[in-house]
């Protein structure tokens, strides 16, 4: 079996172990008998438990910034991409919930270097949907022919909030029995591009 | 001098210390010293480095969860209440910078059993904000006659969204220099309120 193929079988063990028990509470031990392989070997390719724990973070990180990517088309207009963007994160924290507490409960919780390497990959996150809203907004901007452009500093606010609320809502939707991520996704999207307002009016968005 | 008293002096200068500094930077000698007591007296109060994180946390939480509910006043608009409760919430974290990074990032980065105590504080907000946006959607039902109300389910999610809007906000806010209480609240009002959509078209909400 090829190295690469080998060291991602450690670290799906890894992330599980990690996800499920926290990082203090998984032994390199239960990570490697679940991956079937010896201990020595996880040392040999992945170097210390605090090494596997960072290679963790970033695999899971990247897995899902792709993951959200991949669904958002450029060309769809701002409300789609939103909603497809959502529907991604969802329904890739919903699939991944190792992954997710990975990255929002244990990579934040155990201190440094893994609280600034979340940091990090969430700056990322804030920095490419402040993008989307920003090219958005332009796009309505010419559309609508009316001015003030939305300012650079509501974009990094807008990004800063959508993504907050996107973390809390994947957290409890990950615990909450039955709660689909399609059902998580549209109730960010109602509460993010409808507003609460409207809402309340039942006035609410739906996919086209 | 009371005792009640100059254990609020030690814990501002706890606060201070954990907030500026980090949990594990801090030293009890730099908090007795920063207090203008001696160390012995400290651990006479507070008994150890880990109580007395856990009190400031406590400390902090309750004094931000009394300033937004003393700010709504449950007899205006739903619209109203939420820009008097987001306005006292970020006032206060704009104004005790050290209590709101002890609650959100000190408390849940140093492990158990500050992360439980941080996530509890968590819960009752999002159960105060659940309890706001529950009264507010039974007072636009009536108003409006319109069927279905707001499902409690829905009501959950949306209370998860606003608060990890805020902290996310927050956070940001008070690391972003010139940025006002009153601009981070003006930009999650309308982010919650209005909606994204709205907010491009320059459908902001204000203030009566």
């Amino acid at each position: 079996m090829p190295r690469a193929v080998r060291e991602q079988q450690m670290m799906d063990a890894a992330v599980q172990t990690f996800g499920q028990r926290g990082y203090q509470a998984a032994s390199m031990d239960d990570i490697a008998e679940l991956a079937g392989v010896s201990k020595p070997l996880v040392y040999l390719y992945l170097n210390s438990k605090e090494d596997l724990f960072t290679a963790c973070i970033r695999r899971e990180a990247k897995a899902l910034l792709t993951a959200v990517a991949a669904a958002v088309d450029a060309r769809l207009p701002a409300d789609e991409q939103l909603w497809a963007g959502l529907l991604a994160f969802f329904t890739h924290t919903a699939e991944h919930p190792d992954g997710w507490a990975v990255l929002n409960r244990q990579a934040r919780t155990h201190g440094e270097p893994f609280a600034s390497e979340a940091a990090q990959m969430r700056d990322e996150i804030v920095a490419y949907v402040g993008t989307l809203i920003g090219a958005a907004a332009k796009e309505t901007h010419r559309a609508t022919h009316r001015d003030p452009e939305l300012a650079e500093r509501d974009v990094a606010g807008l990004s800063q909030a959508l993504v907050g609320a996107a973390e809390s809502l994947a957290g409890w939707a990950n615990e909450t029995p039955g709660m689909t991520a399609w059902e998580s996704a549209a109730t960010l999207m109602n509460f993010a591009w409808a507003g609460l307002g409207n809402l309340m009016k039942h006035e609410r968005w739906s996919p086209r």
